[in-house]
């Protein structure tokens, strides 16, 4: 029987409910919606990155990131990424944001695919990602 | 070739429209999104459990874990779920009752990762569920 | 270590930020969100279908098919598919042209499990798949 992992960043605020930020099992990893909280800090409440899109895409990609790491993969395991926006206007810059950061990861292989919807999400946030990674 | 299986617990009423309540194939399965209707009865129309997001939660979870059981699973393979709510204000008593209900399942390995996005869902219903499994 | 593979119908415009229209990794196949752009035409930006829920479905299913194939792959190794429509109006029609749709297919094997949302997408679009299969 192969363990199911938790991947649990230092970084990362204790989630709200018995849930994982990410989990690994064998070569299939999952990392759970990520918003653009800042690194934990004890005694304080989970804050965002700021108030802008761009904050809160480039610390939410950093929180994904820190999954996939804690998991041993990298964005170049990534086969699919999901993406919560909030407002339709948000697209473009959206995909500036994601195509910049992208670009600075220097992945060596195919970027994954990618589904964008709108919805709501809490108070404040702007922006949900998670992801779907194959290693080996 | 790797046959692909329909999970279709006996409590579950048709779904309508060509596709499964859940699919195993290999080491995979992944359950289709759940709400929270009553076992089927013949020739009555699928039935919620009740107006509330307690009755409806539990409801969802229940039948989450008739077709991971039907596929061989228990909520201890799930990697990932994925909550629909309504509303955003919906979000604490969800957890609490997650919580609650995963307790009560004593699970053995770590639990899955999950997102919760707020969505639009058909008339009376306030939550749907779906998760996706890896065995062995 | 297991290539991961773009999938790219050139029927398919260009995706808007570096995203892959589908990725495939061993045996793991993903579709990313399709909406019902019709087949690329040199200079011209994506252009839906139609208008109406009929037109948009089934280009939609046909883009999703389309990244299927290119990956080696058919409906019949889709585990799961994911449905995002704008107005819960439109799930009885949607329902109709899906199953309509598969019929035409001739599965050999159950069909996928699934999951219908209602979100927000762009401005005209009615509708937005995106697909998980596991061959072999």
């Amino acid at each position: 029987m192969t363990e199911k992992v938790a991947l649990t960043p230092k970084t990362h605020t204790t989630p709200p409910a018995k849930f994982s930020h990410g989990v690994r099992k064998g070569n299939i990893l999952q990392v759970a919606g990520q918003v653009g909280f800042l690194p934990a800090e004890e005694g304080k409440p989970p804050t965002p990155a700021g108030p802008t899109l761009r904050e809160q895409t480039l610390q939410t990609l950093a929180n994904v990131k820190a999954i996939l790491e804690e998991g041993g993969a990298g964005w170049d395991d990534v086969m699919m990424i999901r993406v919560y926006l909030t407002d339709v206007d948000h697209f473009a810059e959206m995909n500036d944001l994601y195509n910049e950061y992208l670009r600075g990861e220097n992945l060596t292989q195919v970027p994954p695919a990618r589904t964008t919807v709108y919805v709501g999400l809490p108070k404040g946030l702007l922006i949900e990602i998670d992801a779907l990674a194959v290693l080996g």
